[in-house]
């Protein structure tokens, strides 16, 4: 059998036009914004509206820790989606739109692939509804307005050595991430060290994904610490007066954007903000408008289910009053195998052994998400060549944890192949189990939460801080921001801080380099290792193949 | 009589949808994309089928040389199109996009204003159809691409002294003009000065304006010249393999947004180069789109007509193969008392003396105008503290001029205070005289073209240009770009390069500081005194009082 590329069945895709898909969830053509005939936003003014109407049940699909060989996760989110479309529930799926930057790096999209995917692709991998640029105009007004500050007097006394706010660009650009701004003499005023993060790395990406309304976000850009002055004291983008026009720029993108599946499921994209320094989810607009408009809404969240369910879990759920009704732990037998210590360039023979050891990966994240007091299944996202006994290894071992693994096909078959899993899905989230809660409570101290992760979720001994670190977060303890939850951010590959440690790692400790206040966005960011906040491009960058074909259709982009 | 402002009058305007005023044009609704229900862009597959049709007549508004006192031309542009529908001729005009980056500097919108406003104005002035967003991306791919080659070994031996090609953003953001980039280690790239100018000053944006179609825009892209090795050979676009994904970024963004009037008039605004390093006009593809749908369309170009007009003739009405049929010169009773030498603040009081003496200034004009050989009108848009005495002096001028100055109250009428200046523009137009031409064939000498304009639109006695200049438009003219027609880059205040001298001087001479080469684009940029690319922020920026009112409205952003 020849199969198509994701990119050729995106192009055959018989789209509906999108107040069709709309209207599958009751929202009307003027409560839409269309742009172009097949993507739209959802008017805030329906979306106000909606309040008092109950909530749908909501399915968190994560994986295992990432390899090499890929996994699947919004592959099985879309194929889930209609699956559940298939069996008859009202279904909306919620991604994360893309990142424009990588696409002209390293091929890739975000839209899934293969048979379950979400149309229209190619401009969901380019400028989409314009959302990232205007996040990226918010976030540079505000450092304009900083810079603009100090150049005219500083009455707000910010030292230029302690600005914490940078800059932001869409664009994989290593030469912006450090710089020295205001050279040229006085009239571009006071030169100092700065830089450029991408657009998705930015605070404001954060708190567009958490703001539950405009006043919301208005009040979280306010919040924002911009810099502090010499005696430390922190200056906001209040004292800047910057909310007001941010939350202007941003009016149009907090508003979230409706496409369809390949099999006209309503998807939700919205947000897209770092799984590492940010919480890796789509938008809480998104989520909730959804869940009081369908039955099902089958979401997902970044990098592994330690990173990625944790933050989903304690952040997104813990402030948005959402409570997973269950959750989808994907793995594929290449990336067990991997886990299990197969290299990469020895995944293409049988090896159930290798499974076997890599299901240890698995199985934690499966106790991990069920110490949230949530169900967990698990779904094999089917690839050509993984054996009969590779997948009865699988089985057997998720059996042996008290859950359950099935095989799906959404890939090759569309949402037909994801029919078990939604028949699952279904029998786990209506028996209502109800025993959400997060993983600690809002009251306990900062260092106090850190170590509940590292040793909760990641099975590590200790955390590792030194005195300076420990003493910040005492600071902003006493400061009243000891409320907020952790955003970690630490390697994807592992449980640990070391990539190279796959599978089920004990014994490891937890080194934390530093701590940011996210005050706008309302977390504490514990950086355990190196973080690129922005990336470059590689030697042959695919830039150098994207072009337009002589139909006009995009080529090289995936 | 309480005038209402003009964001009131914008509010309270009964637009009609999209697809309503698309129809006025015979363009059908599956042949625009919506941006919502008010905003649409033009496909390229409805564009391309237009080739064989005929094209309406071009009428360009100008302008006397600009004035604190503000002269209306976008005003006078939307109240004569409105004028022209309302005595049965079917009509558009045609406008440049507003940038975003000054909104939040000063106040002022770019859509008209009074009752002759294009809408919907607020969107307008902000991300509008993400047009700007698309030309940032591509400007800065381009500009990583260039950073990333060298980082990876630099086969192409580009000097890093002698890269061409900031970077840019839509921002008012002074500490970004001069910077250092990639400190910070070897990861990061070699260190080298640079620095961003303001989107609209990107030579994409000018690419954009005067590409015929996709495939013109992909060559002229692929022209760029970024920088040079250090034998001087020109390094291109198209050697770092950039020119297919920015045409790929800016797909949608070639295709013209329509909007309307507040008499529903279609509008095309699309493009904004800006008039001083670049042509200052609205795209080539809206206007040619424009003249194929409408039987009249009306324009304008960059500030008053020595630098606006002289552009819009020499180098988008040869390039794009347009003629006119009429220009309006626009003037006002008080920027022609200051070009007769009255302050600002002594503007209130009748002056019939100093109106007389500013004529000087309109004249010059009227008879620049007519030496491209295509006919004249005076528009005086009309303000409340106008004398009668004072009109009649302009009246009269104009008249001993050969031309005609037509009273116009659009401000406070709408079309119906344009109809006089409708009916006269169309007895000119319809006279047709078929006398336009370029000033100097495209044969002419770099230089001599440069001594063209400066003799016969600006009156000056002679060029000053030491031998380094001099040399570098023959290395040019050697390298085959001797065809390419010249963008002048002054002060638009004043006929000579110095900003204070108003009226009509003569005896002065030109000066030129630097001079540039837009291979892209296809002109050559002189430049004659100080040119700003990255305006900054005033001391009490505008962004301050911009907000959101309680009903969701936009304050403080006009």
């Amino acid at each position: 059998m020849v199969h198509k590329t994701d990119i050729e069945i995106a192009r055959a895709a018989d789209k509906k036009p999108i107040q069709e898909v709309g209207a599958r969830l009751g929202i009307g053509a003027d409560d839409l914004l269309p742009y172009g005939h097949d993507k739209a936003k959802v008017t805030a003014g329906f979306i106000a509206g909606l309040a008092d109407r109950p909530q749908g049940k909501l399915v968190l699909v994560t994986a295992i820790n990432p390899t090499p060989a890929g996994e699947g996760k919004t592959t099985t989110t879309v194929g889930l989606g209609d699956g559940l479309s298939r069996i008859g529930k009202k279904t909306a799926i919620c991604i994360r739109e893309a990142s424009l930057g990588p696409c002209f790096g390293m091929k890739g999209g975000a839209a899934g692939g293969g048979h379950a995917q979400v149309v229209p692709m190619e401009e969901m991998n380019l400028h989409f509804t314009g959302d990232f640029h205007a996040i990226t105009s918010a976030h540079n007004l505000l450092a304009a307005l900083i810079d603009n500050h100090i150049h005219w007097g500083n009455a707000l006394g910010i030292d230029q050595r302690r600005v914490a706010w940078r800059r932001v660009m869409d664009m994989n650009d290593r030469a912006l991430r450090d710089i020295v701004c205001s050279l040229g003499g006085v009239a571009n005023g006071f030169p100092r060290e700065t830089g450029f993060d991408i657009t998705v790395a930015s605070e404001v990406m954060a708190i567009l994904c958490l703001a539950s309304d405009l006043s919301d976000l208005e009040r979280r850009l306010g919040d924002i610490i911009v810099g502090y002055t010499r005696e430390r004291a922190p200056v906001t983008a209040r004292d800047l007066k910057a909310e007001g026009a941010m939350t202007v720029l941003l009016k149009d993108a907090l508003q979230p954007n409706l496409v369809q599946t390949l099999e006209h499921t309503p998807a939700f994209v919205h947000g897209g903000p770092f799984a590492n320094i940010a919480h890796g989810c789509n938008s809480v607009i998104a989520t909730t408008t959804a869940l009081r408009l369908a039955d099902y809404v089958v979401t997902e969240a970044g990098f592994g289910a330690d990173l990625g369910a944790e933050k989903f879990m304690n952040i997104k759920c813990r402030k948005a009053g959402l409570s997973p009704a269950a959750v989808v732990v994907v793995a594929t037998i290449k990336a067990l195998k991997m886990n299990g210590g197969v290299a990469k360039d020895a995944l293409g023979a049988e090896d159930v052994a290798a499974v076997e050891k890599g299901c240890a990966n698995l199985g934690r994240h499966i106790e991990n998400v069920k110490s949230f007091g949530v169900p967990a299944v698990v779904a094999i996202n089917h690839f050509a060549g993984d054996t009969e006994a590779e997948i009865a290894a699988v089985k057997a071992y998720a059996a042996g944890q008290g859950s359950e693994a099935i095989l799906c096909t959404h890939w090759a078959e569309g949402g037909a192949g994801a029919e078990a899993l939604a028949e699952r899905v279904v029998a786990l989230a209506e028996a209502d189990h109800h025993g959400f809660a997060p993983l600690y409570p809002d009251e306990m101290g900062l260092f106090q939460k850190i170590e509940t992760i590292a040793k909760r979720i990641y099975r590590a001994d200790a955390v590792l801080a030194d005195k300076k670190i420990r003493d910040q977060l005492h600071a902003w303890e006493d400061a009243g921001y000891g409320d907020l939850p952790i955003c970690m951010a630490k390697t994807q590959y592992s449980f640990s801080t070391d990539p190279n440690l796959r599978g089920a790692p004990t014994g490891h400790s937890v080194p934390v380099r530093e701590v940011r206040l996210a005050a706008g966005a309302g977390f504490v960011v514990v950086i355990c290792g190196e973080i690129m906040t922005m990336p470059g491009l590689p030697r042959v960058p695919s830039a150098e193949a994207i072009g337009l074909n002589d139909l006009g259709q995009v080529e090289g982009l995936f």
